[in-house]
Protein backbone atom coordinates (compact mmCIF):
# COMPACT_ATOMS: atom_id res chain seq x y z
CA UNK A 1 0.00 0.00 0.00
CA UNK A 2 1.29 3.44 -0.93
CA UNK A 3 0.74 5.98 1.35
CA UNK A 4 0.06 10.07 0.29
CA UNK A 5 0.71 13.28 1.62
CA UNK A 6 0.56 16.46 -0.11
CA UNK A 7 3.64 18.27 -1.29
CA UNK A 8 5.04 20.98 -2.59
CA UNK A 9 2.77 24.00 -1.24
CA UNK A 10 2.22 22.52 1.85
CA UNK A 11 5.56 21.70 2.82
CA UNK A 12 7.40 24.66 2.24
CA UNK A 13 4.33 26.86 4.04
CA UNK A 14 4.63 24.94 6.75
CA UNK A 15 8.60 26.13 7.29
CA UNK A 16 7.22 29.58 6.20
CA UNK A 17 4.18 30.12 8.45
CA UNK A 18 6.81 29.13 11.49
CA UNK A 19 8.76 31.93 10.16
CA UNK A 20 6.39 34.30 10.07
CA UNK A 21 5.53 33.32 13.76
CA UNK A 22 9.14 33.85 14.52
CA UNK A 23 9.42 37.48 12.98
CA UNK A 24 6.45 38.37 14.79
CA UNK A 25 7.48 37.26 18.04
CA UNK A 26 10.88 39.15 17.40
CA UNK A 27 9.51 41.80 16.08
CA UNK A 28 6.35 42.40 19.54
CA UNK A 29 9.72 42.17 21.60
CA UNK A 30 11.69 44.61 19.74
CA UNK A 31 14.45 42.01 19.48
CA UNK A 32 16.94 41.82 16.16
CA UNK A 33 18.29 38.46 15.11
CA UNK A 34 21.11 37.22 12.68
CA UNK A 35 20.70 33.41 10.62
CA UNK A 36 24.44 32.77 10.51
CA UNK A 37 25.41 30.26 7.49
CA UNK A 38 28.68 29.14 6.32
CA UNK A 39 30.72 25.79 5.13
CA UNK A 40 31.75 23.73 8.78
CA UNK A 41 34.85 25.03 10.08
CA UNK A 42 34.90 28.41 8.74
CA UNK A 43 34.99 30.13 12.28
CA UNK A 44 31.40 30.93 13.11
CA UNK A 45 31.51 30.07 16.91
CA UNK A 46 34.91 31.47 17.20
CA UNK A 47 33.21 35.11 16.07
CA UNK A 48 30.39 34.74 18.48
CA UNK A 49 32.30 33.88 21.15
CA UNK A 50 34.54 37.07 20.58
CA UNK A 51 31.82 39.07 19.50
CA UNK A 52 29.75 38.26 22.44
CA UNK A 53 32.56 38.92 24.99
CA UNK A 54 33.99 42.18 23.04
CA UNK A 55 30.29 43.67 23.10
CA UNK A 56 29.35 42.84 26.92
CA UNK A 57 27.87 45.97 28.31
CA UNK A 58 26.54 47.13 24.41
CA UNK A 59 24.61 44.66 22.88
CA UNK A 60 23.57 41.49 24.69
CA UNK A 61 23.62 38.53 22.83
CA UNK A 62 22.03 35.29 22.86
CA UNK A 63 22.69 32.26 20.69
CA UNK A 64 20.31 29.22 19.04
CA UNK A 65 22.90 26.75 17.91
CA UNK A 66 22.10 24.67 14.81
CA UNK A 67 24.08 20.88 14.65
CA UNK A 68 23.84 17.87 13.63
CA UNK A 69 25.05 16.00 16.98
CA UNK A 70 27.11 17.61 19.83
CA UNK A 71 26.99 20.11 22.18
CA UNK A 72 30.37 21.44 21.46
CA UNK A 73 29.46 24.85 19.75
CA UNK A 74 27.06 25.39 22.39
CA UNK A 75 29.18 24.39 25.33
CA UNK A 76 31.74 27.22 23.39
CA UNK A 77 29.02 29.43 23.84
CA UNK A 78 28.19 28.90 27.48
CA UNK A 79 31.40 29.70 28.68
CA UNK A 80 30.82 33.59 27.80
CA UNK A 81 28.08 33.06 29.89
CA UNK A 82 25.19 34.20 27.19
CA UNK A 83 22.14 32.63 26.98
CA UNK A 84 22.61 29.45 24.36
CA UNK A 85 19.97 26.87 23.36
CA UNK A 86 21.39 23.72 21.52
CA UNK A 87 19.73 22.22 18.69
CA UNK A 88 20.64 18.59 17.40
CA UNK A 89 18.91 18.28 13.86
CA UNK A 90 19.78 14.71 14.13
CA UNK A 91 21.32 14.49 10.11
CA UNK A 92 18.91 17.24 8.85
CA UNK A 93 21.50 19.29 6.94
CA UNK A 94 19.92 23.19 7.78
CA UNK A 95 17.72 24.25 10.81
CA UNK A 96 13.57 24.81 10.06
CA UNK A 97 11.68 27.33 11.20
CA UNK A 98 9.84 25.32 13.28
CA UNK A 99 13.15 23.86 15.30
CA UNK A 100 13.99 27.59 15.93
CA UNK A 101 10.48 28.29 17.21
CA UNK A 102 10.94 26.36 20.20
CA UNK A 103 14.19 27.43 20.65
CA UNK A 104 12.79 31.05 20.55
CA UNK A 105 10.58 29.89 23.79
CA UNK A 106 13.25 28.63 25.69
CA UNK A 107 15.44 31.57 25.39
CA UNK A 108 15.49 34.43 27.72
CA UNK A 109 14.28 37.26 25.28
CA UNK A 110 13.47 39.43 27.41
CA UNK A 111 16.80 39.71 28.93
CA UNK A 112 18.79 39.86 25.26
CA UNK A 113 19.05 42.06 22.37
CA UNK A 114 20.16 40.20 19.47
CA UNK A 115 19.44 36.84 18.72
CA UNK A 116 22.45 34.91 16.62
CA UNK A 117 20.98 31.82 15.10
CA UNK A 118 24.44 29.45 13.99
CA UNK A 119 23.03 27.50 11.62
CA UNK A 120 24.33 24.19 10.67
CA UNK A 121 27.80 24.40 8.85
CA UNK A 122 26.52 23.98 5.31
CA UNK A 123 26.96 27.07 2.58
CA UNK A 124 24.47 25.52 0.70
CA UNK A 125 20.98 24.18 1.96
CA UNK A 126 20.22 26.61 4.72
CA UNK A 127 20.28 29.58 2.78
CA UNK A 128 16.91 28.19 1.09
CA UNK A 129 14.95 27.77 4.51
CA UNK A 130 13.62 31.33 6.21
CA UNK A 131 13.42 30.88 9.96
CA UNK A 132 12.07 34.29 10.83
CA UNK A 133 15.18 36.11 11.15
CA UNK A 134 15.88 39.66 10.06
CA UNK A 135 19.28 39.24 7.81
CA UNK A 136 21.48 36.97 6.83
CA UNK A 137 25.44 36.56 7.78
CA UNK A 138 27.53 34.35 5.39
CA UNK A 139 31.21 33.73 6.94
CA UNK A 140 33.85 32.56 4.39
CA UNK A 141 37.44 31.35 5.82
CA UNK A 142 39.85 32.34 3.68
CA UNK A 143 41.21 28.47 3.59
CA UNK A 144 37.96 27.55 1.71
CA UNK A 145 39.22 29.60 -1.48
CA UNK A 146 38.38 32.66 -3.51
CA UNK A 147 35.55 30.71 -6.01
CA UNK A 148 33.18 30.37 -3.49
CA UNK A 149 30.85 33.75 -4.10
CA UNK A 150 30.84 32.17 -7.94
CA UNK A 151 30.49 28.64 -6.83
CA UNK A 152 27.80 28.94 -4.26
CA UNK A 153 25.74 31.97 -5.31
CA UNK A 154 22.36 31.80 -3.51
CA UNK A 155 23.94 32.42 0.23
CA UNK A 156 25.95 35.63 -1.22
CA UNK A 157 23.08 36.61 -2.86
CA UNK A 158 20.70 36.99 0.30
CA UNK A 159 23.12 37.61 2.88
CA UNK A 160 23.25 41.49 4.33
CA UNK A 161 26.58 41.22 5.56
CA UNK A 162 30.21 38.70 4.84
CA UNK A 163 32.70 38.21 6.90
CA UNK A 164 35.86 37.27 5.36
CA UNK A 165 37.71 34.71 8.69
CA UNK A 166 41.11 33.71 9.20
CA UNK A 167 42.88 36.47 7.62
CA UNK A 168 45.21 35.78 9.95
CA UNK A 169 46.43 32.87 7.47
CA UNK A 170 47.10 35.24 4.59
CA UNK A 171 50.91 36.96 5.59
CA UNK A 172 52.34 33.40 5.56
CA UNK A 173 51.82 33.36 1.60
CA UNK A 174 50.70 29.71 2.23
CA UNK A 175 46.78 30.55 0.98
CA UNK A 176 45.95 31.57 -2.22
CA UNK A 177 42.79 33.85 -1.73
CA UNK A 178 42.41 37.27 -3.33
CA UNK A 179 40.01 39.47 -1.07
CA UNK A 180 39.36 41.87 -4.18
CA UNK A 181 37.83 39.21 -6.36
CA UNK A 182 36.07 37.69 -3.48
CA UNK A 183 34.71 41.26 -2.68
CA UNK A 184 33.59 42.04 -6.59
CA UNK A 185 32.17 38.46 -7.04
CA UNK A 186 30.33 39.36 -3.94
CA UNK A 187 28.85 42.32 -4.71
CA UNK A 188 28.41 41.54 -8.24
CA UNK A 189 25.59 38.96 -6.75
CA UNK A 190 24.43 42.06 -4.08
CA UNK A 191 25.12 45.61 -4.56
CA UNK A 192 24.41 46.41 -0.60
CA UNK A 193 26.13 43.40 1.13
CA UNK A 194 28.95 44.82 3.87
CA UNK A 195 32.00 42.83 3.71
CA UNK A 196 34.32 42.74 6.95
CA UNK A 197 37.59 41.15 6.65
CA UNK A 198 38.30 39.50 9.79
CA UNK A 199 40.55 37.16 12.11
CA UNK A 200 38.32 35.99 14.70
CA UNK A 201 41.06 34.56 16.60
CA UNK A 202 43.38 37.76 16.56
CA UNK A 203 40.55 39.90 16.66
CA UNK A 204 41.86 42.23 13.39
CA UNK A 205 38.97 43.72 11.94
CA UNK A 206 36.22 43.13 14.13
CA UNK A 207 35.19 46.46 15.31
CA UNK A 208 33.86 47.56 11.62
CA UNK A 209 31.90 44.34 12.43
CA UNK A 210 30.98 45.23 15.93
CA UNK A 211 30.26 48.81 14.43
CA UNK A 212 27.84 47.30 11.80
CA UNK A 213 26.08 45.22 14.46
CA UNK A 214 25.52 47.55 17.46
CA UNK A 215 24.06 50.20 14.36
CA UNK A 216 21.84 47.23 13.23
CA UNK A 217 20.65 46.41 16.23
CA UNK A 218 19.98 50.39 17.42
CA UNK A 219 18.19 50.99 14.39
CA UNK A 220 16.13 47.83 14.76
CA UNK A 221 14.66 48.20 18.51
CA UNK B 1 -6.75 22.59 -5.32
CA UNK B 2 -3.42 20.32 -4.00
CA UNK B 3 -1.56 17.81 -6.28
CA UNK B 4 -0.94 14.42 -4.09
CA UNK B 5 2.22 12.71 -5.20
CA UNK B 6 3.28 9.52 -3.74
CA UNK B 7 6.23 9.79 -1.10
CA UNK B 8 8.92 8.37 0.94
CA UNK B 9 9.68 4.82 -0.71
CA UNK B 10 9.30 5.75 -3.80
CA UNK B 11 11.32 8.88 -4.48
CA UNK B 12 14.43 6.80 -2.56
CA UNK B 13 14.05 3.98 -4.34
CA UNK B 14 14.06 5.74 -8.06
CA UNK B 15 17.85 7.00 -6.66
CA UNK B 16 18.78 3.96 -5.82
CA UNK B 17 17.48 2.16 -8.63
CA UNK B 18 19.76 4.39 -10.73
CA UNK B 19 22.36 4.10 -8.14
CA UNK B 20 22.45 -0.16 -8.85
CA UNK B 21 22.14 0.65 -12.64
CA UNK B 22 25.30 2.46 -12.14
CA UNK B 23 27.34 -0.04 -10.33
CA UNK B 24 26.13 -2.43 -12.89
CA UNK B 25 27.52 -0.29 -15.56
CA UNK B 26 30.59 -0.17 -13.78
CA UNK B 27 30.94 -3.81 -12.88
CA UNK B 28 30.14 -4.95 -16.35
CA UNK B 29 33.09 -2.52 -17.80
CA UNK B 30 35.48 -3.65 -14.83
CA UNK B 31 35.85 -0.24 -13.97
CA UNK B 32 36.26 1.47 -10.32
CA UNK B 33 34.14 4.38 -8.96
CA UNK B 34 34.97 6.50 -5.96
CA UNK B 35 32.65 9.45 -4.36
CA UNK B 36 34.56 12.15 -2.95
CA UNK B 37 33.47 14.18 -0.27
CA UNK B 38 33.95 17.52 1.66
CA UNK B 39 33.33 20.58 2.89
CA UNK B 40 33.44 23.80 -0.11
CA UNK B 41 37.15 24.13 -0.44
CA UNK B 42 38.76 21.12 1.49
CA UNK B 43 40.94 20.76 -1.93
CA UNK B 44 38.92 18.29 -3.30
CA UNK B 45 39.68 19.51 -6.87
CA UNK B 46 43.68 20.15 -6.30
CA UNK B 47 43.79 17.05 -4.56
CA UNK B 48 42.35 15.62 -8.00
CA UNK B 49 44.83 17.29 -10.48
CA UNK B 50 48.06 16.33 -8.69
CA UNK B 51 46.50 12.89 -8.44
CA UNK B 52 45.35 12.17 -12.11
CA UNK B 53 48.83 14.20 -13.23
CA UNK B 54 51.09 12.11 -10.86
CA UNK B 55 49.44 8.46 -11.83
CA UNK B 56 49.45 9.09 -15.37
CA UNK B 57 50.59 5.94 -17.03
CA UNK B 58 49.41 3.76 -13.55
CA UNK B 59 45.89 5.01 -13.46
CA UNK B 60 43.67 6.52 -16.53
CA UNK B 61 41.53 8.80 -14.12
CA UNK B 62 38.07 10.19 -15.34
CA UNK B 63 36.19 12.60 -13.40
CA UNK B 64 32.77 13.71 -12.89
CA UNK B 65 32.43 16.98 -11.47
CA UNK B 66 29.37 17.54 -9.39
CA UNK B 67 28.96 22.05 -8.51
CA UNK B 68 26.17 23.94 -7.98
CA UNK B 69 27.33 26.44 -10.58
CA UNK B 70 29.94 27.33 -12.80
CA UNK B 71 32.90 25.25 -15.17
CA UNK B 72 35.43 26.30 -13.30
CA UNK B 73 36.76 23.10 -11.27
CA UNK B 74 35.86 21.36 -14.40
CA UNK B 75 38.14 23.20 -16.22
CA UNK B 76 41.03 22.59 -13.86
CA UNK B 77 40.54 18.92 -14.68
CA UNK B 78 40.35 19.34 -18.49
CA UNK B 79 43.66 20.80 -17.95
CA UNK B 80 45.46 18.03 -16.77
CA UNK B 81 43.53 16.23 -19.97
CA UNK B 82 41.83 13.80 -18.05
CA UNK B 83 37.99 12.96 -19.28
CA UNK B 84 36.16 15.03 -17.35
CA UNK B 85 32.00 15.70 -17.30
CA UNK B 86 30.69 18.75 -15.52
CA UNK B 87 27.16 18.54 -13.56
CA UNK B 88 25.30 21.76 -12.30
CA UNK B 89 23.48 20.65 -10.02
CA UNK B 90 21.55 24.29 -9.99
CA UNK B 91 20.79 24.77 -6.64
CA UNK B 92 21.03 21.10 -5.66
CA UNK B 93 22.88 19.94 -2.40
CA UNK B 94 24.28 16.93 -3.65
CA UNK B 95 24.71 14.66 -6.85
CA UNK B 96 21.64 12.33 -7.60
CA UNK B 97 22.39 8.91 -8.99
CA UNK B 98 20.08 9.96 -12.46
CA UNK B 99 22.70 12.55 -12.86
CA UNK B 100 25.70 10.66 -12.44
CA UNK B 101 23.88 8.11 -14.93
CA UNK B 102 23.73 10.78 -17.71
CA UNK B 103 27.41 11.57 -17.10
CA UNK B 104 28.50 7.95 -16.82
CA UNK B 105 26.89 7.75 -20.60
CA UNK B 106 29.07 10.69 -21.67
CA UNK B 107 32.39 9.97 -19.91
CA UNK B 108 34.86 7.36 -21.94
CA UNK B 109 34.21 4.60 -19.87
CA UNK B 110 36.57 2.26 -22.39
CA UNK B 111 39.39 4.77 -21.81
CA UNK B 112 39.98 4.60 -18.09
CA UNK B 113 40.50 2.86 -15.13
CA UNK B 114 38.71 4.88 -12.22
CA UNK B 115 36.14 7.27 -12.21
CA UNK B 116 36.53 9.52 -9.22
CA UNK B 117 33.06 11.79 -8.64
CA UNK B 118 33.65 15.02 -7.00
CA UNK B 119 30.42 15.32 -5.18
CA UNK B 120 28.72 19.28 -4.10
CA UNK B 121 31.02 20.81 -1.83
CA UNK B 122 29.05 20.06 1.23
CA UNK B 123 29.92 17.65 4.12
CA UNK B 124 26.39 16.90 5.16
CA UNK B 125 23.46 16.07 2.09
CA UNK B 126 25.66 13.82 -0.36
CA UNK B 127 26.66 11.29 2.20
CA UNK B 128 23.12 10.27 2.15
CA UNK B 129 22.67 9.20 -1.40
CA UNK B 130 24.41 6.46 -2.85
CA UNK B 131 25.45 7.07 -6.64
CA UNK B 132 26.53 3.55 -7.26
CA UNK B 133 30.25 3.88 -6.15
CA UNK B 134 32.52 2.05 -4.73
CA UNK B 135 33.26 3.53 -2.00
CA UNK B 136 33.36 6.89 -0.39
CA UNK B 137 36.29 9.12 -0.02
CA UNK B 138 35.48 12.06 2.50
CA UNK B 139 38.62 14.65 2.88
CA UNK B 140 38.67 17.43 5.59
CA UNK B 141 41.15 20.46 5.44
CA UNK B 142 43.36 21.22 8.32
CA UNK B 143 41.71 24.78 8.57
CA UNK B 144 38.29 23.62 9.36
CA UNK B 145 38.93 22.29 12.70
CA UNK B 146 39.36 18.70 14.94
CA UNK B 147 35.92 18.52 15.42
CA UNK B 148 34.52 17.74 12.52
CA UNK B 149 34.31 13.62 12.77
CA UNK B 150 32.05 14.09 16.31
CA UNK B 151 30.32 16.89 14.61
CA UNK B 152 29.31 15.42 11.06
CA UNK B 153 29.97 11.49 11.77
CA UNK B 154 27.86 10.19 8.40
CA UNK B 155 30.33 10.52 6.09
CA UNK B 156 33.06 9.98 8.12
CA UNK B 157 31.48 6.50 9.40
CA UNK B 158 30.54 5.63 5.39
CA UNK B 159 33.84 6.36 3.96
CA UNK B 160 36.66 3.89 2.82
CA UNK B 161 39.46 6.75 2.71
CA UNK B 162 39.91 9.90 4.88
CA UNK B 163 42.28 12.68 3.51
CA UNK B 164 43.09 15.35 6.22
CA UNK B 165 44.20 18.21 3.71
CA UNK B 166 46.06 20.79 3.70
CA UNK B 167 48.95 19.85 6.60
CA UNK B 168 51.86 22.21 4.70
CA UNK B 169 49.86 25.46 6.93
CA UNK B 170 50.16 23.33 10.21
CA UNK B 171 54.14 24.07 10.80
CA UNK B 172 53.76 28.00 11.11
CA UNK B 173 51.43 27.21 14.10
CA UNK B 174 48.25 29.30 13.23
CA UNK B 175 46.39 26.44 12.67
CA UNK B 176 45.14 24.28 15.96
CA UNK B 177 44.60 20.87 14.74
CA UNK B 178 44.88 17.65 16.61
CA UNK B 179 45.51 15.16 14.19
CA UNK B 180 45.49 12.04 16.81
CA UNK B 181 42.14 13.20 17.52
CA UNK B 182 40.84 13.51 14.31
CA UNK B 183 42.69 10.38 13.78
CA UNK B 184 40.96 8.97 17.08
CA UNK B 185 37.65 9.87 16.12
CA UNK B 186 37.31 8.90 12.64
CA UNK B 187 38.34 5.22 13.91
CA UNK B 188 35.74 5.11 16.69
CA UNK B 189 33.06 5.87 14.08
CA UNK B 190 34.46 3.28 10.94
CA UNK B 191 37.41 1.63 12.61
CA UNK B 192 38.30 -0.08 8.55
CA UNK B 193 39.02 3.35 7.32
CA UNK B 194 42.78 4.50 5.87
CA UNK B 195 43.61 7.72 6.65
CA UNK B 196 46.33 9.74 4.87
CA UNK B 197 47.37 13.18 5.83
CA UNK B 198 48.12 14.93 2.53
CA UNK B 199 48.99 18.13 1.02
CA UNK B 200 47.99 18.06 -2.49
CA UNK B 201 49.76 21.84 -2.88
CA UNK B 202 52.89 20.23 -1.99
CA UNK B 203 52.64 16.75 -2.40
CA UNK B 204 53.44 15.94 1.05
CA UNK B 205 51.74 12.48 2.10
CA UNK B 206 50.17 11.87 -1.16
CA UNK B 207 52.28 8.77 -1.80
CA UNK B 208 50.33 6.60 0.33
CA UNK B 209 47.43 7.65 -0.96
CA UNK B 210 48.48 6.79 -4.36
CA UNK B 211 49.28 3.61 -2.94
CA UNK B 212 46.34 3.25 -1.66
CA UNK B 213 44.14 4.31 -4.82
CA UNK B 214 46.36 1.85 -6.84
CA UNK B 215 45.66 -0.93 -4.91
CA UNK B 216 42.28 -0.76 -4.53
CA UNK B 217 41.03 0.15 -8.35
CA UNK B 218 43.50 -3.54 -9.15
CA UNK B 219 41.64 -5.29 -6.64
CA UNK B 220 38.60 -4.50 -8.74
CA UNK B 221 39.68 -5.17 -11.98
Amino acid sequence: MSKKIQLGTKILSANEEYAQQNSRLLRDKGKHCLNMISSPGSGKTTILTRTITDLKGKIRIGVIEGDIQTQLDADRIRATKAPVVQINTKGSCHLSAAQVNSALLQIPLDSIDLVIIENVGNLVCPSAFELGEDGKVVVLSVAEGDDKPAKYPAIFSKSKALLINKIDLLPSGAIDFDIDKVKADSRRLNKDIKIFCVSAKTAEGMNGWYDWLIKTVRKSS
